[in-house]
């Protein structure tokens, strides 16, 4: 008899995990389950989809039907749940929500790629509270664009990249925005200045921040901070972070990292061989860090599937690990970041040092040239790249992605330096972004050395 | 007494040379010595500053005027032409052409900065010829700005990177434009499909292409082919390559390598420890092919510049190579490449295998998204990047640098597939372009190898 390989999630890391086992085995039987009735979508293209619904219609952010699936030979359930993992008899108890049917469906070996979900608000709310939404599934987006009409100002839970790219969003849409934020200030992860050149956009695009403060209830109209401020809300977006959906595994005794994402090993595999776990529920090794991290992100999620559904088939594919890169863009400006920030540095064991640069994308005769700020960190004894972030209007992605593949091969600043990129006035000033940023810090790591 | 250091030529690798030693050395004696009137310009910039005089006016291109220098402590003498150099004196003969006036220079070090000049055009021309121009100096660019009111039509001899920027800033300017190539294609260096992108493009905007023929003579108004055409020419703009001047050099004995231009180590010293040469006269050690090669570009002029400044005036650096990266736009399609093409690998004793991938540069639901062709050349055997070609109207310089950075860290196919690369929707598909590409020859090469 054919294997029964059972994916359970079907967003990124589940479709790409059939796709590729479909492709590598063509004898095996492959069921994917899914509770929502949309599959293979792009969560990153939501904030894209609600700004612009006519260029950016809900089908365009659907990279493959269900049925297309269906017709490469996997059994693609959608509106079906998992309520339960039973590893003695190896099969699930699965909820069929359409029929109200709950079934048990055995597996040979299993894939979790249940992804996260979003941390819920949890403050009292009177009865004519504003509604809350959320930003994280299809069905999220559906729910806020049928509530639009009746939507005149949005107040929006968390500054980090969901609640900034919504922000930019509703503000499109022509929408009032307050963003509310815990900490005092925006992306405390990111060197303050790159922090304040976003602060500093999000505010000039007519947003209001308030930050430093928690919400503490909702009541007719109003969100309620715990300074005591009222701010009026037609509806509350809540983009405090998400939480990894791991209730199945864990009660299933399946081992959770120290990060509450699924325990990995390079191959995809939990604690038990036969079960694998990627996405947005699974932690990942950082090669910088040298440890593993949960970072949900699409990019991650699409090569963790690849990797798991490679060797669910009976492939062999390793998964390297990631650097952290990570990308947004808020009102034009881009917010970008690799490998590990100073403080993530030392926790990771190293004596980082770091200088913050700011210098032209392009020939500064050029009409399309805009400054970048650029912080490098570096091990201050060795020199080598630890990470960058990177704030600008222009080349900010491409700035970092150079740094990414740097960091890959383990260079070190002295190598940015001395990079040889493609140069000519409309891409790059003759000295690169990341050639003045690796300059100045390999001056400082050959100081500390002397 | 302090030490004499002089340097011939200031544009690009000579004054960065120049400023560097400045800084490392403060009681050195500096002398710069240039034959045109201006110093420390872009000449990479003259096609924009012709397309656009308004926006780019002459006065942009320039970085840095010679009083700048000159406030700085370093004796710059413009208009200068140096003669000869006698190396047993440690002198130099210069003729002051202002003044008319020869006299000797004595140096301790020196720094051969005398760059590469156009192939003239050397065919039979009637007197009532079109005037023939050069677009390699900011003279060669104020020469044709005088003539611009008389020119409705330009025939470009040379279909390389000046020749094509050329012909778009004309067009750009409302003249009609011909360009002549001996070669049967335009840009044989890199692979069909992408020469084959830039000719249709070229065509589109306009310009008649004369493929596979030379030109054998200019008479009244045209510009006469070896097949016997003839094209009407108000200008014949000649951007058939340059060649390094290396007269001064030669005739002094300093040694020349196979390319012609002169031979350095990795201090920037040529066969005479304390003559240095620098920018494009000079070869540089090539770190994929592992051989010196002349690539008369103006950002390695300037890294050769600053190593020979800071060595010149005590310190010690060290030119680490090029990839042969370079870039250039062509009417919105930008055409780069890093590293060795198919043929110039297997010269470099390699057995390479490439592969043609056209992908999108960013999620296809985004606007700006435009497809990417992508040239990817591997060693067969051990799976290494050897070098990219790129061209599209998006992130070709994106995916370029991301390789560039790949290939000094040595990476393989494989890590290309698996790089963590910054992705959001506005900035790369799911899977970025280079992984695309890693990801379809890693698939061959390891076919080969099984």
């Amino acid at each position: 008899m054919s294997e029964r390989l059972v994916i359970i999630g079907g967003v990124a890391a589940g479709t790409k995990a059939a796709a590729t086992a479909r492709r590598r085995n063509a004898g095996a039987r492959i069921v994917l389950l899914q509770e929502e009735a949309d599959v293979s979508y792009s969560a990153c293209g939501l904030p894209y989809h609600l700004a612009d619904l006519d260029r950016i219609p809900r089908s365009k952010l659907i990279a493959r039907p269900p049925e297309a699936f269906r017709v490469d030979g996997i059994d693609m359930r959608t509106r079906h749940r998992v309520e339960e993992i039973d590893l003695d008899r190896g099969s699930l108890r699965v909820c069929d929500l359409q029929a109200d049917h709950v079934y048990t469906e055995p597996f040979d070996r299993l894939l979790l790629a249940t992804g996260a979900r979003p941390k819920r608000l949890n403050v009292p709310a009177s009865p004519d509270a504003p509604p809350i939404a959320y930003l994280r599934s299809i069905v999220d987006a559906d729910r806020i664009v049928d509530r639009l009409p009746d939507i005149r100002r949005v107040v929006i839970l968390g500054g980090g990249y969901i609640g900034l790219e919504a922000a930019e969003a509703f503000s499109r849409l022509g929408r009032e925005v307050a963003i509310v934020e815990m900490m005092p200030r925006l992306l405390p992860a990111f060197a303050l200045p790159l922090g304040q050149a976003v602060e500093e956009r999000v505010r000039e695009n007519g947003v209001e921040l308030f930050m430093g403060s928690a919400v503490s209830g909702l009541d007719r109209k109003h969100v309620v901070l715990d300074n005591g401020e009222r701010i009026s809300a037609d509806l509350v977006l809540v983009a405090t972070g998400v939480t990894p959906s791991t209730e199945l595994a864990a009660a299933a005794g399946i081992t959770l990292g120290h990060t509450g994402a699924i325990t990995v090993n390079a191959e995809m595999q939990t604690n038990l061989p036969h079960v694998y776990a990627a996405g947005d529920c699974a932690e990942s090794y950082h090669r910088v860090a040298n440890r593993a991290v949960w970072l949900p992100l699409g990019d991650v999620a699409n090569r963790h599937g690849k990797v798991a559904g490679t060797n669910m088939a009976g492939g062999r594919a390793v998964f390297p690990g990631v650097l952290g890169t990570a990308i947004f863009k808020v009102f034009g400006l881009a917010v970008a970041r690799t490998g590990l920030g100073e403080a993530e540095a030392v926790t990771a064991g190293y004596r980082p040092i770091s200088q913050v640069v700011e210098v032209p994308s392009r020939a500064r005769y050029m009409e399309k040239s805009r400054n970048l700020l650029i912080h490098l960190t570096a091990d201050r004894a060795s020199g080598k790249v630890l990470g960058c972030q990177v704030t600008g209007d222009d080349a900010a992605d491409k700035t970092i992605d150079t740094v990414a593949a740097a960091l890959w091969g383990n260079l070190a600043v002295e190598d940015l330096a001395d990079l040889d990129l493609a140069y000519a006035p409309p891409f790059l000033p003759v000295l690169a972004p990341v050639q003045v940023a690796g300059e100045v810090l390999k001056k400082q790591v050959g100081a500390m050395q002397g």
